[in-house]
C-alpha cells in the first residue's frame, strides 16, 4: 500500500471503532421493576425471640423471586433517635436476619449503614428488633439495599452480562436518568427484574408497570 | 489540492466534530446542592383563611434564596386517601398557593400530580390545606417539584446555558447517576444551587455538602 492508501485504512479504522463504542454505550435491554419498601428477612433463632418458639408465619402474598413470600406479620424497628412500626417480614428464615431500610429512614432511626447486596453483611450496624413475644438487638445486617438485578444465568448469557457484573440502569419519561452501580445476580432459581427500592423509585417515577434499560459501563 | 489531500482533510474535520461532540457532552460543572422536603408557598388570602386576618409568620430561617425564609408556622394537608400533618410553610406570600409534595406523598393522599417547575400552575390539582384557623380547598397548585438549578444570568453565561435550558446532572459515589430534564432557572435574583427533593437526594445518596455536575444535552 502507498502512503494514500496507509493514512485513509488508519484514519476509516479510527472512525468505525470510535462508531463502535458508542453503539456499544447504547446497547440496552427492557427489563421489568420490582420495587422494594423497607423490610426484613430473620434468622430462625431471632423469629424465635420476636414471635415465640414454633410459631408459624402467615404468608400474605408470593413475591416474584421464587418460593418468597411477604407475611402477615410485621415488626418495630428502633434506632437511637426513632422508631420505625410495621416493617412487613419476608419469608422463608434465612441464615442471618438482615434488615433493609431506605436512605429516609437512616434520619429517622438515627443510624448510618451502607448500600449493601443481600448477604453481605460483614461491618454493617445492628439495631433493634420489636416483636409481639420479646425484642432482639442485632449485632450487624442493617444495611440500604443496593440496585441489583436478578435473573438466570440464562438471560445472563442472552443480556451478555456475568454473576457480579456491575452495570447502570436507564430510566425514561420526564423524571428519568441513568442510575450507577447496579449489581448483576445471576443464578437458575431468579427471575427476571431489576430491583430498587421505594426512593429510587419515586425519584425518577418508576412504578411497577415500568421497563427500564440495562447498560453495559465501561470501565 | 489533490484528491489525498481533499480525503485526508474530510476524515479530519469529521475526527474533530466527533472529538468536538464527546468533549461537550462530558462538559461539566460542580454546583452545590439544596435539599428540599415536602412545603407549601400561600397567598395572601389562603393565609388570611389558615391563620386569620393580619397574621404575621414567624421566620424560622433564611433559605439559600434570596428574601426567601421558612416560617415556624406548618398545616395539614390532606388528600382522599390521608393526611399529612406539619407541612412547611415557606415566606413570603406568592400571588398564588403552591404545595410541593413528593411523589412517595401522592400514594398516601390519594392524590395524582405532575413533576412542575414553581409557577407552572395550570391544569394542576388541589388540595385541602388545614391550619389553626380554617381550611382552604386549593383548585390547582399541587405538584412534585421538577428538579432545576437556580443561577443569576451571569452565572448562566459562565456555565453556557439559558434560563429555561434542559439539563442533566449528574452525582458520584457508590449510588451516584444522572437525573435528566433539570431545568435551568437563572434570574438577576438568585443564588447558584441545584433543588432536588429528597426523595431524589435518597436514591443517589446524596447529602447537603454534595455537589453535582451539570451536563449540557444534545437532543
Amino acid at each position: 500500500m502507498d502512503n494514500y492508501e496507509v493514512t485513509l485504512k488508519l484514519l476509516l479504522e479510527t472512525l468505525q471503532a470510535s462508531k463502535a463504542a458508542t453503539e456499544s454505550k447504547e446497547d440496552k435491554h427492557e427489563i421489568s421493576v420490582g420495587i422494594s419498601n423497607r423490610h426484613l428477612h430473620l434468622s430462625q433463632k431471632d423469629q424465635n425471640s420476636l414471635f415465640g418458639e414454633g410459631y408459624q408465619m402467615t404468608k400474605l402474598k408470593d413475591l416474584s423471586q421464587p418460593k418468597q413470600y411477604a407475611c402477615k406479620e410485621t415488626v418495630t424497628i428502633c434506632g437511637p433517635n426513632g422508631a420505625i412500626e410495621k416493617v412487613r417480614i419476608l419469608g422463608p428464615v434465612r441464615s442471618k436476619t438482615q434488615v433493609e431500610i431506605l436512605e429516609g429512614d437512616c434520619y429517622k432511626l438515627g443510624v448510618v449503614t451502607q448500600a449493601r447486596l443481600s448477604g453481605d453483611l460483614q461491618g454493617t450496624p445492628g439495631i433493634t428488633l420489636v416483636g409481639p413475644k420479646g425484642s432482639v438487638q442485632t449485632t450487624e445486617g442493617l444495611i440500604v439495599a443496593q440496585r441489583h438485578i436478578h435473573m438466570t444465568t440464562e438471560d445472563a448469557m442472552h443480556l451478555g452480562v456475568n454473576d457480579g457484573q456491575i452495570v447502570a440502569i436507564e430510566v425514561s419519561g420526564p423524571r428519568g436518568g441513568i442510575y450507577n452501580n447496579v449489581a448483576i445476580r445471576a443464578n437458575d432459581s431468579s427471575a427476571l427484574e431489576c430491583h430498587i427500592d421505594i426512593e429510587e423509585a419515586n425519584a425518577m417515577n418508576v412504578n411497577s408497570l415500568s421497563k427500564i434499560k440495562l447498560i453495559k459501563q465501561k470501565f
